[in-house]
């Protein structure tokens, strides 16, 4: 099925107690798309960069299958860039830079082409972005899935929450879940959130893995636990490429089947965090997914007759 | 199979934002072997309380069919007392008081008719007291479960080294993990500690499940995700209880086996956490463990044929 992405497609400037990195390819766009191509949906890409980006990243996506036709080139501006550093634990980080340059006016267009599209993934922008996306649309799409932040909780939440209302699933982390709804437990905190509007809710918990919450159903996938977490940067994102990627191909967005898109979105994002930036998820072949799935299904797998 | 357990019975007084308890039962040794008591193991106790402590909790535990003769009652001695005050989050607590007492000088003793137990359960205590007990057996158990936390690391890491170098289950969270491996990743810090002497090491990670590691194996245990959490004292050591007694019952101390098992301490602890201190694992029913135990089946159940 057709799937469209919306996101930032960017440059990232990475330090880890393992290494840092000059200008790489960053950005949400980047990272959902990588992961979303895995799974045969050819994914469009609707973002903006300046002419200081190069071809050869726009021919990383290209070869990756990724549709860069609605990746608006905006001549004499610069690239949104993202500079962070991680502490040693890798569960926090400083952020050392961020210029939205080219971000700061985004008005997303959405080409002829990409109209009629079933799957719509709305990575981390503005929420007013985001909505202008949906409202563009021709036909609403079968399931929109919206990736956010708490800082647009901190600074826009009114508007925030317009955009909520509009789609079927929000992903957004733990902390955020209990920003916005004010409730410190997830399971009360998923039930004010479904209230705003999205059928499903996934709380992501990092190393802890992730929740989602449907209505009277729950579901808790963990996370691969991992010796060495190298740079995090993207896996959120890669989660949600993984997710939407796979609803995508299976055209299915029940309940269950949404079960293991989260599956499959945590084990797409623990190839992520292996090495810097795209690095990882620009390489993989589907044997070294289908052996990274299968360590998810040992990981949680017992006999259930435990019950008799 | 016949099953020790090792811990105190002891007196707690408990705030959280729900409410407050006047003195009540509590001690590891007491959440233990009740929920020990529902897999029909008849737990045998050895622990220390003073002549200040009712026969009317005597009661209650022999009513459970958890054999007290060989908790020492100390004439003219108080029962160790523990009192604590949980923050909103319910995640941290402040301990108010703890008196000794009767633990001060507590000397193990192993009643003639608890000798040839096959499953020996440690609760947290002095290390160099846990140690004695196993010293006192004349047979070695088939399995043994220590279960310890910081404190005894702060301040008795050498004695309590060499007492985990004689168990073959440790289980502590993933705080403890971290301090006595010295490494943030779980995965590595497993890996230490089982060089240490455990072959199976639990990590207890509280509202994120629990993790199981074994020789090359890893299993990942959610926890129940819960609107309210009443009073989470107990928990761990109800866990423990809930664990060894389903091995015990299986008499089966496979890898499989203590999947089943940490799913069934996991489930056990659930229910601690909706009362205040043994109140809820006093009046359980066969049926409501098995209702919450599908819960956890549930929970973590997807469709294994996504990776087809």
């Amino acid at each position: 099925m057709s799937l469209i992405v919306v996101g930032s497609v960017a440059f990232d400037a990475i330090e880890t107690p393992f290494g840092k990195t000059d200008k790489i390819i960053g950005g949400a766009g980047t990272y959902i798309s990588l992961a979303a191509s895995y799974f045969g949906t050819k994914p469009k890409v609707i973002s903006v960069v300046g002419d200081d980006f190069p071809q050869e990243y726009l021919d990383l996506l290209e070869k990756h299958d990724v549709n860069t036709s609605g990746i608006e080139i905006k001549k004499g501006e610069k690239s949104f860039f993202w500079s962070g550093r991680y502490h040693n634990d890798m569960n926090s980080r400083d952020t050392l830079v961020t210029e939205l340059n080219v971000l700061e006016n985004f008005d997303p267009q959405v080409p002829d082409d990409f109209q009629g599209a079933e799957f719509l993934m709305l990575g981390n922008l503005a929420p007013t972005v985001q909505r202008t996306v949906i409202e563009r649309l021709t036909t609403k799409p079968k399931l929109i899935v919206l990736d956010t932040m708490n800082f647009w909780m901190d600074i826009m939440l009114s508007e925030l929450k317009t955009t909520i209302s509009m789609v079927d699933v929000l992903v957004i982390n733990d902390e955020e879940a209990r920003q916005l709804s004010g409730e410190y437990s997830l399971v009360k905190a998923a039930k004010i959130i479904r209230a705003m509007g999205p059928e499903f809710l996934i709380i992501k918990k990092g190393e802890h893995g992730a929740l989602l919450f449907g209505e009277n159903e729950m579901f808790y996938a963990p996370a691969l636990p991992l010796a060495e977490v190298f740079d995090p940067t993207g896996a959120g994102d890669t989660f949600a490429g993984g997710f939407i990627g796979y609803l995508a191909k299976m055209n299915d967005v029940s309940f269950d089947n949404m079960k293991n898109a989260v599956i499959m979105g945590s084990a797409m994002a623990s190839f992520t965090v292996e090495k810097f930036g795209t690095e990882k998820i620009q390489n993989l072949t589907q044997e070294e997914i289908y052996e990274r799935v299968q360590k998810f299904i040992d990981l949680v797998k017992f006999d259930h007759s435990i019950n008799q």
